[in-house]
């Protein structure tokens, strides 16, 4: 039988983003089937539940190896496994969260992250009344920490959730005490050097990819 | 001197969702570009910031008409004004967000929904003690009003922020209203009839884009 995990690590350069994006997907719908007690699924099962088509869930995985089995299609537990490796992961990260808002709050208790393998380990804002509290069992830095912190408690991640203006402050900081990738959740687009992959969570977008549809079925009904 | 407006609405069915997405990024970028004072950019200008080629977003624009001109590019604020069009986002959404802890609080208090054409109107959430209080201007009601305020308030979009064990009950009473679109942050795949437009954030989707990098690169260096 063949070897069904990803024999090389793809250039992430060389992936489309989109495509990274679908895997995400992908996941969720292997594990949702796994919750439901499937064992196995196909492309077709897989990409009708998401609206792709069964081609489009081909074309995906095949940039990362190949995952089917003959008459059997994909077992689920096994492709959620070759998923979370090419995706990094099937193991923890380290997350630092910065900016204790009503965002950060919910940050901090949001159970999305850590079933997919995220954990928020230090928290930093520079409000004195918040620094030394306890949010959901972690204990709240002050941003003068953020650098030193980073280092000791080998955060490689950062999730930004301070208001915009203070946000590429914050993500300059973050740059500059080594961390790996920043995601910002603030609603402004950072500047942020190559050597760092910093990508931009913005909120309304889901929002306009509804309005989209909906307000182009008005149009044409 | 041709229309620069898209002549006919596009199916929204015939356009990839990849598409619309992107188009939300040109928006954010095009604002950006304003705010910095440029009146005009390229093709090549607007995919660079992004990480995109100058073709991926000629194609992208293509499906809903030319808006270029020739020896001058884009005009920023006319394709602003274009893709908002594009999007429905050339008028202001009422919105209706159900659920009240910090992540409803934190989509409350969120600039970048007002900016993009997003208000929103009511606000739900079934714990007594939140009933009746004011949110950043919002009136909290209970569960029992939804249908009826959903109807009176003329609320066009749901954004459902209650926990995921919660989600797919608050869809079925937002379908049953009469919803025109349903945002979902609540991490759970909801299912939902083919006549609601529905679309999941999904807050580890954009850390694991970062994991991809990174570790793909740790592992290629």
């Amino acid at each position: 039988m063949p070897e069904q995990k990803p024999e090389t690590r793809p250039d992430p350069n060389a992936v489309p983003v989109a495509v990274v994006s679908r895997l995400s997907l992908y996941l969720r719908e292997l594990q949702h089937l796994i919750a439901d007690g499937k064992e196995t699924t196909s492309s077709s099962q897989l990409g009708r539940q998401l609206g792709f088509t069964d081609a489009q869930v081909r074309k995906d995985l095949a940039h990362f190896g190949h995952f089917g089995h003959p008459g059997i299609g994909y077992r689920c537990d096994e492709l959620i496994g070759a998923i979370r490796k090419i995706l990094g992961t099937d193991r923890q990260w380290r997350v630092g969260l910065v900016g204790i808002g009503n965002l950060g709050r919910a940050l901090l208790g949001y159970r999305g992250f850590e079933q997919q393998g995220f954990r928020i380990v230090a928290a930093f804002d520079n409000d004195p009344v918040k620094v030394g509290t306890l949010v959901d069992g972690v204990e709240v830095c002050s941003l003068e920490q953020l650098g030193e912190t980073i280092n000791q408690q080998q955060i490689e991640l950062g999730m930004i959730a301070v208001p915009a203006p203070q946000a590429q402050q914050v993500a300059d900081v973050l740059v500059a005490a080594g961390i790996g990738g920043i995601v910002n959740f603030a609603p402004v687009t950072l500047r942020v050097s190559g050597q760092v992959c910093q990508v931009g969570v913005d909120l309304a977008r889901e929002l306009e990819q509804v309005t989209f549809v909906v307000s182009n079925r008005i149009a044409g009904s």
